[in-house]
């Protein structure tokens, strides 16, 4: 950040008084831009034994799977951002269940929220970010493929629930990769 | 939104491709600046049958009661926040225990959740936001007093959960309050 989105000043870092962190700063206008963490919102939609994935059209992870998730929208809930994702990344309806878990990711500032579903029929679609939609029993899921860290974690606490009978809600931190290797979170 | 954080040109309202909400779109070198709703951390800290709050020292709200919360730093985990907060506000060391609460404010962009903790000891004192922090039992809770409607609900569900001897994870959505009523969240 270099400039204020207020008045077009300059700024720069500096802890305000009553605070204790480097915040930015304008030096015209003093008005302090906070930078907060953002949500990631998605869902595991079920179909009788089988939950749909997304294989994504666009960067990063091109061609990889994933839930169908993205960043919440100012003016909608966890549960609205979780449907909207899910109808624009795979065309697809659901009717969204518990909060299943939550994985902070505080190395790129986010936190994922995923929840279950239920998919309200099979008319789904590839959207826009995704190359193609499908659905896939436990053995069928394609592990090594998948995009994100996250999305495997939750994927083997889910299958992990759904064996033991019974699901509970699941809260962990992803650690950073190591620097050489590739960084999929 | 006027000007753009990373060049200083100005910012206008547009939809880009690909997308399907107006964004603040630099017209200098084009950066898509998105807003989020951010999150709001705290936590219920259980002393025996007592829990405890801060009565505010800083506008909105000054003088009401409040759990101790605040907005999620980057680089820290939501357990982080909770902790991190309630030392801020109350001086107070937890042992955070599990996600209790997550309200959705959307009309204002924020998404609030709320742990339940244990105190570790009772050396607690007004953080610098704070003005005095007590323990409370449930009978004693300043229930006309309490700062945020979210904290209201929180406490309402906390105290039932306890009566019925088990807690379970609540979810829920706070409406807007009528234009007229002094807008309390």
């Amino acid at each position: 950040m270099n400039f204020c989105s207020q008045c077009g000043g300059t700024v720069t870092l500096s802890i305000p008084e009553g605070d204790n962190l480097p915040r930015h700063v304008c030096q015209c206008c003093r008005t302090i831009h906070y930078l907060n963490p953002k949500l990631v919102i998605g869902c595991i939609a079920e179909w009788n034994d089988q939950i749909l994935l997304c294989r994504r059209s666009i960067a990063p992870r091109y061609g990889l799977w994933t839930l169908p998730a993205g960043f919440m929208e100012n003016g909608e809930s966890t549960r609205q951002a979780a449907i909207r994702e899910t109808l624009e990344e795979a065309c697809a309806r659901v009717d969204i269940q518990q909060l299943f878990s939550l994985v902070n990711v505080p190395h790129i500032n986010q936190v994922h929220l995923f929840y279950r579903a239920r998919l309200l029929d099979t008319d789904f679609a590839a959207g826009q970010e995704t190359l193609e939609t499908a659905l896939f029993l436990e053995d069928a899921v394609p592990w090594q493929d998948l995009a994100f860290q996250t999305v495997t974690r939750c994927l083997r606490a889910y299958f992990s629930d759904r064996r033991l009978g019974r699901f509970v809600f699941h809260e962990e931190d992803l650690p950073p990769r190591p620097l050489k290797e590739h960084r999929r979170d």
